[in-house]
């Protein structure tokens, strides 16, 4: 059988080979890198991928969490996923992704687990109400970002809590709101939804006013929507919102 | 060396007794026993204790995700707690509880990630002020419920959002605070946050006035105090806020 060869840059990140049993192997992207190694979004999407397409597969994602427990370097990586537990309607994985030392021995450089369910039809409402915001094309776009090559992969148009222009301390907020899409734009899936997770930057740096060092070490995403949901959103925009605690 | 018997419900429930490399055993509780299996949050303490008193410890915990894949049965059980990655200043660890199954095979209860980490001295805000709220005597603690020993466990005194006294499907808001604390007192520390964090009744119950079937099938901690500011806290009451997405 042939796979048709996916185009976008998005995709060509998250392809993995199969490399045994539970077992994976992929190569960093250069279009999603960033300043001391690949975009985390797409790591994310990587340990989500490795279940997605796993032949032991059952439902849809309910929720993913990804730590970063050190960068990975430029090349090959291997990715480990294995469904630990399979009920009735839910099921429980454990994913890591490893590179090679400089001795060859595997370094695991993330760790993961992810929930997924057969989801049923249910009783549902929106609890966080879609808040009141302008028209994606009434912010500019985020300009690139010089060797921060991810950063092009996005389109990103803040509607307010944008990255600061005057970095002196006198931030008082830490809410962003903004339009984002892939970009080129991408009809939207699991994978995009947790890539675009990290996409915001550290919220210290707006409610400080000021470029501190920061990295994400861990990150959670529930997933409240079914993937017929997620492609009704077709490449639209999509409105994301960030706020510290 | 002897160890001081901690006399503590809560302490007697977190008690793991070295099994190996990487391993202990310990014992499910009565005293934390829910409908069909032990209190979902003295399970996260546990993953967290692994961790804690594990020997290759670096630093504090930033953040727990507990997957609750099956319920344990009452009895002995295992925990696997294994340091994958100990960086300069943080650490990545796998834990899993493992219980036999009828024909004596290990099967996964439980998987969870910590990340814990050396701890320094930097720049900190609340951008979550402590909401007015009136004093802990002015609301009544909550009654036992019957058969569900944990609640006994637990002083929980609603401000809002507590339990529905009508089931008639006329809720409109999912939001819960309460006062809480250990019953008897306990001084707070990282295990009893873990674990008060799942002391919440389903929010669907709240936001439709309608009791369904329910139960916690992932969570996530992030802890944001240091051990020695939790060690402040005494065993004085702690707020508790809950809200749905």
């Amino acid at each position: 059988m042939t796979r048709h060869a996916p185009d976008h840059p998005f995709d060509i990140a998250l392809q993995l080979q199969p490399a045994g049993p539970d077992r994976y192997s992929g190569q960093t992207s250069a279009a999603y890198w960033n300043m001391v190694g690949p975009f985390g979004g797409t790591t994310a999407a990587l340990a989500l991928q490795a279940v997605l397409r796993h032949p032991d597969l059952l439902g849809e994602p309910l929720s993913l969490t990804v730590n970063y427990a050190g960068a990975l370097v430029s090349g090959a990586f291997t990715v480990g996923a294995r469904a630990v537990r399979t009920n009735r309607s839910t099921q429980h994985w454990t994913v890591e992704l490893l590179q090679n030392d400089a001795d060859g021995q595997p370094l695991i450089t993330t760790t993961a687990t992810v929930v997924t369910a057969a989801r049923r039809e249910t009783w549902s409402v929106n609890d966080t109400p879609m808040p009141t915001v302008s028209a994606p094309d009434s912010s500019a776009a985020l300009p690139q970002v010089p060797g921060v090559e991810w950063i092009r992969r996005y389109e990103m148009r803040p509607i307010e809590g944008g990255i600061p222009r005057q970095w002196d301390g006198s931030g008082d907020s830490s809410l962003t709101r903004l339009w984002m899409r892939d970009n080129p734009p991408r009809p939207l899936d699991f994978c995009a939804l947790a890539a675009m997770s990290d996409i915001f930057f550290p919220r210290v740096w707006l409610r400080r006013a000021r470029q501190v060092p920061a990295g994400t070490v861990s990150l959670t995403v529930y997933f409240h929507a079914s993937a017929q949901q997620l492609a009704t959103a077709g490449d639209d925009y999509l409105l994301g919102q960030a706020r510290a605690q």
